[in-house]
Order: C-alpha cells, then structure tokens, then sequence
C-alpha cells in the first residue's frame, strides 16, 4: 500500500431496512474486516425525498429537534427539524409536520388538510436565527397551496368579510385579501431552498390536485373545487403582490406548496439530489477519494428509484473515480446506470426470502456484500492479476 | 492488456434452475458483455451426487445415451449412460436407474426395491468398450447390498434349494450360495470408481439400513431385517469369495452398493468431488489460468452443500489463483470458505423473490452478477487504483 485508501461511503437510505447512516456503518464494518486501514468517509446521502432530513444532519454531524406542531387535520404531531454541522443551516421534510403517511387512509380529506404544521416547523427555525432553509416537500396529505404554511409564519388570507380562512384548500375559493403585514420578519433575511423533482404547475391538466388529488383522498368533485381554488388563489396572489408562480415547473408540488414558497418565502426550487449533494459536500470528498461507494433500497432506471446512485456516479465520473452500488432490489434496466457511470452494482440478498424478511437483514447483508466487494479487491491487488 | 486473460469456469450446477454447463454458459456471457478478449474455459463440475454424470460429460465433450433398465421397483425407466469425450470412460449415477426419485413416496419399499437397473447400466457401459466406470451413488430407493447389481450383470444369488433370490434387501436373508460363473468377464478388464462421500459401513448402528432406511421408507421393524440381512449376505461373501468389505467407510452407501461395487467390480471408492476434479484435468486448467470462478446453489459450510466450491478453491490455492464464487443462496458459516481459499462470494439474486421465481431467474442472474464482476475488475485495472 503506497498511500492510504480512501473510499467515499455515499449510500441513500434503504428505506424500511436502514438509514443512510447506518448503510454508511455496514460498508464501513465490511470494508474493514478485510483491511481495517481504508479510510472511510461517510457521507448518507438522499435524493431530496424521505429521509433528506435526517442524512443531511447525519453528514454533517448535526442535531434534529423534535417540534409540535398541527398535522395536516389539526391534531398535534411531533415534527422533526434538522440543524445542520455548521448551526446556521436549517432542513425540513414537510412530511413530517403534513404528510400524507400522518393521516389514516380513511380520514385523508385534501379539502381540510392544511400546511399549518410546516409553516411551524419553519417558524422554529427561523427562531433558531438560521441563515437558510432546506425544504424538503414529498409525501404532502395537502392540496392548499401552502396557505397554511404562510398563516403559521404570521401571513392572513382573508375573505370578503374581512375573516380569516379555515384551513385546507377548500376554502382557498373564499378568498378575497392577503395581508402580509404579520410576517414573520426574519424570514426577509433568509435563503429557502426546496428540493422538488417534479415539474408540474399549480394547475390545470398538470396541476396539483388532478395528478396528485387522487392519491390524497379527493374525489372527482374535489378535484374540480381543489383545481379552482388554486387558480382563484393565484389569481389573488399575483393581481395583489404581482408575483406569479402558478406556471414555474413544480409551483404544483405537495399540493401547491411548491408555488407557496416560491412567492412567499422568495424559494428556490431545485432537484433533490442535488441539494443533497451540494450540502454534503460530496463533489470535494469524491475529488479526495480513490474510489465511491453508494446504494440505495432499489434501484432501476425506470421509476423513481436510484436517483441518489445515478446522482453520486455522475459526481463520480467528473474525477474519474470507480464507483460500487449495492442494492437491495435491482431493476431490470440497469443498462443505463453503468452508461451513466455505476461501474458494477451488487445485490445485496443472502438467498430467497421475503421481502419483510430482507429488510430486517438489510445491515448485515450489507456489511457481507461490502466485506466480499472488498475481499476481491484486495485479492486483485496482492495476486496482481492484469485484465 | 498484456495477454490473453484466462477465466477457469468452473461451477457445480445449480438444483433446479441450471446446469453446471449452462451455468458456465451465463457466465460467459456476462464476462463477454464487458471484455470479449477473455478466453473462458469451461470446467462444468459437480460433488459427486446428482449433476455428475452430465458435468463429466459436458466438461469432456462426451455424449449421454439412454438406456431401458429395471426401476427400483421393477418398472421400465430410462436411465442415462454418459460416454466421456475419451471413448474410454463411462461415468452414471445409480439414482438414475436406481434413484428414490424414481419411486412415489407411498410406494417406497427398500424391502423390494432393487439395484438391478443399475447393473444394467454398468452392461450397457462394458457393451460400448470402455476401460473405465466411474459411478455416483448418491440418492438410493434401495438397501439391497447390490445384490441387484450383481444379478443383471450375470452373478446369481442362491437360495438353500438353489432358486434365485428375488429382488430388494428382503431377500438377502436366504442367500445361500453366490454363483459368479456367468459374471460378466469384461468386468475383469474394467476399472471402477464409485464416487462415495459418506463413510458409513455396511451393517450396524452407523450402517445402512439403521441411517438411511428410514429416508426410504423404512419402518423399525424392516430395518432390523434388512440390518439383519445385509450381514448374513456380508458373511456369505466373506466365507465364499474370501472378500470382506462390511468395515469399510462408504460400504453402507447407497444401501451397500457401496460394498457390492467393492467386492464384486473391485470397485475403489473416492470422495467425489475428487473424481470430478481428476476427470475434468481441472488442476492443469487451473493451472494454466489467471483466475477461477466456481458456484453452486447454496453455499455454506455445515451442510452438505458447497462442496463443489470448496474443492474448486482448494486447487486454486495450490496454484495462487484468485477464486470467485457464484451462489443462489449463502450460509451464515462463509468465513471458513475465505480460509480454504475463496477469495469472495457473491449472491445472484436480483432482489426478494420465492425460490420459484429465483430458481427460474438463475441464467439472467448468473449473467447479471458475472458482467458486474468483471466490470469491478475492468474498472479497478483501468483506474489504476491501489488498495
């Protein structure tokens, strides 16, 4: 060995089985039984969905805090709100306060479910006194253009008798005034930027309640309502602060929220991975490193699975760096992947088994895979075996 | 690329989704997709049970006859006789004329069943010339000592009143004289090898009627007889022939045959794996390659499976070759086989799945996990990458 190994560690979450944390943990533990002298650099990633909170925190050695706040139908949930290594950066999943996972399939109403309780979450980071704010905003039960989000941080939307609206987009269609003048003033003095990976617009065909209306519980009725009040809502926002989202690509993300925090909380959107990537540092790592490692639960070309593997190769392939994925699941089009720059991925199952019974071996298979990868590795290297 | 790379392809078949050739096959053409230029050499192994006779034939380029013997039971089944590309070999299994496969579970009787068919299957093998007869005796329905055996091939089992004994170990009991006049005299010019990895002797607690009967359906009171019978038939041959071979470990397999094959063919017993690997020239392969790459279905070290793997691994090591292993399914118990000398191990499965649907996915798999193999070894070549 001429000079120390370096292995970047770069795993998404293996959603149900182990955090990108504890992926990082397993491959580390493998990698080590056969040479305990790699250094490996952890770096739990995520592609702006679940578990972006908590890997963003882990990467940089942050804290989460637990904060109460109203769910999408009013009852009290505890919300999780990530500070990150440096102190001054704040990161959210709006799931935690508003998702669709926080409401029973039965009771799921996107007519009365509010953004209320992200608005809270952003408020407790605001107090925080952070400079910015990550907001991550798949999995939303909501469909009111973030307007409950802006009445927690002091906005009042009003109706034509000077009262304050209910919560929910159901009521978006009453809406007559918007008064700002409450703001919470501290969010004038902060960056908020949204991981979001769809591009629909705030309505219409395309829009918030008729792609992602359904999936929330609301009936063919609701839609139309939904889809009006949303329209009405821009129309309101634009006419009195002359500011229109309503056709930015992802304005209609988690049920409009995406168009909210554009306009109200001056958000710039972008795609989830590469906020992670950017905010983990992950580009200088790699550059240090010989060599990366990453992974997520599935991983394919063809659905929403492996952007987090795709996004750390592309990174990769800039420095010319090997790159390993491992997967729990791998799709039958991963063609793609290797051309993209995922030299070799691996499977991470011991044999036929259930798919609740892979979970539970998620670590430990992981940490067979990682010794094995590496085992053959070091076996290359000493035999000197050329190719 | 200095020259050319050669790959050792040398796998057990996998039960019930492929055999060792076609597993060489997919192995290939997962290795093909990333470098054409290495030359693969197909060594198709097996352990000595089932797959045997087909990896031998297919390692030499031999050919498989089938042959219309006597079942176990007495019903016609076409067994198979494989030729070896020398001309000179012949190599079958019992089970194939003999088998407990060959045999509904409610019809199982080791009382009846004989080993006639798998005489005939060493006459259609004597017909053809050869020199050699090597025989796997794995997975019996008899407990016949051989006896049946010995009859199709001319030899004659006598009672007191000089009537010819009928079939199964039920009968061994009245055995009064052994008449070998009509013994088929090619036998004397044919060497025989009985690929045999148990060391049960013939009669006893340990011998073959007391541990294996059962599994063939044996009740307590038969496996005294048969226990009981297998012994008088020891001692009539012992005080006839002179031959004593009821001591000897691998007598008590597949319900004596082992012994019959031993005093009557002269037959020598040898663990199979180490036939299969002297009857495939697999140490010169070895030898003569940069690597070898072996499988199985499932690979652990407490159970009957991976014995392939292993004594593939154990001739790579005598010759400092790196060593690779393919499995369906992986013990909890690897790290022994790291010590033997497989270097690592990789699962082929794709993600959770039934064995079914594993079982029928084996080829694509096993051409997935090889092209991801060799495309790790490419990249690490390319990357110049030390560990």
């Amino acid at each position: 060995m001429d000079k120390e190994t370096v292995i970047v560690l770069a795993p998404d979450s293996f959603k149900e089985s182990m955090t990108a944390k504890q992926a990082c943990e397993a491959m580390q533990r493998g990698i080590h039984r056969v040479n305990p002298h790699v250094r490996c650099v952890h770096v739990p990633m995520a592609d702006g969905g679940e578990g972006t909170m908590q890997s963003l925190v882990d990467a940089t050695g942050g804290q989460i805090h637990m904060i109460p706040v109203r769910g999408p139908l009013g009852q009290e949930v505890q919300a999780s709100l990530g500070i990150m290594g440096d102190g001054k950066t704040a990161v959210l999943e709006m799931a935690s306060a508003s998702g669709i996972g926080l409401v029973p399939v039965a009771d799921r109403n996107p007519m009365a479910a509010t953004t209320y309780g992200t608005g809270q979450l952003i408020h407790a980071a605001l107090e925080r006194g952070v400079e910015k704010i990550l907001i991550g905003i798949g999995g939303s039960a909501t469909n009111d253009g973030g307007a409950g989000a802006l009445q927690a941080l002091g906005g009042r939307l009003l109706d034509a008798d000077g009262k304050e609206l209910g919560p929910g987009g159901g009521e978006l269609g009453k809406l007559a005034r918007i008064d700002l003048t409450n703001l919470n003033p501290r969010l004038s003095n902060v960056q908020v930027e949204v991981a979001c990976d769809v591009t629909n617009p705030l309505c219409g065909p395309e829009g918030a309640s008729r792609v992602f209306g359904p999936q929330k519980g609301a009936t063919q009725e609701m839609i139309e309502l939904l889809d009006a009040n949303l329209r009405h809502y821009a129309q309101r926002i634009k006419s009195q602060l002359g500011r229109d989202a309503a056709e930015v690509p992802g304005a209609g993300a988690a049920g409009g929220l995406g168009a909210g925090l554009m306009v109200f909380l001056n958000g710039t959107l972008k795609r989830g991975i590469e906020m992670v990537i950017e905010y983990t540092g992950l580009e200088r790592k790699v550059q240090e490193a010989d060599m990366v490692w990453t992974g997520e639960g599935s991983i394919d070309f063809q659905t929403q699975f492996g952007k987090t593997p795709l996004g750390v190769a592309r990174v990769a392939r800039r420095h010319q760096k090997p790159v390993v994925a491992f997967a729990g699941r791998i799709g039958d089009d991963i063609e793609t992947l290797y051309a993209e720059g995922i030299d070799a991925i691996f499977g991470l199952m011991q044999g036929a088994s259930t798919l609740e019974n892979a979970l539970k071996q998620g670590e430990k298979n992981m940490e067979r895979v990682s010794e094995n990868v590496m085992r053959l590795m070091m076996k290359l290297e000493t035999s000197r075996m050329r190719i």
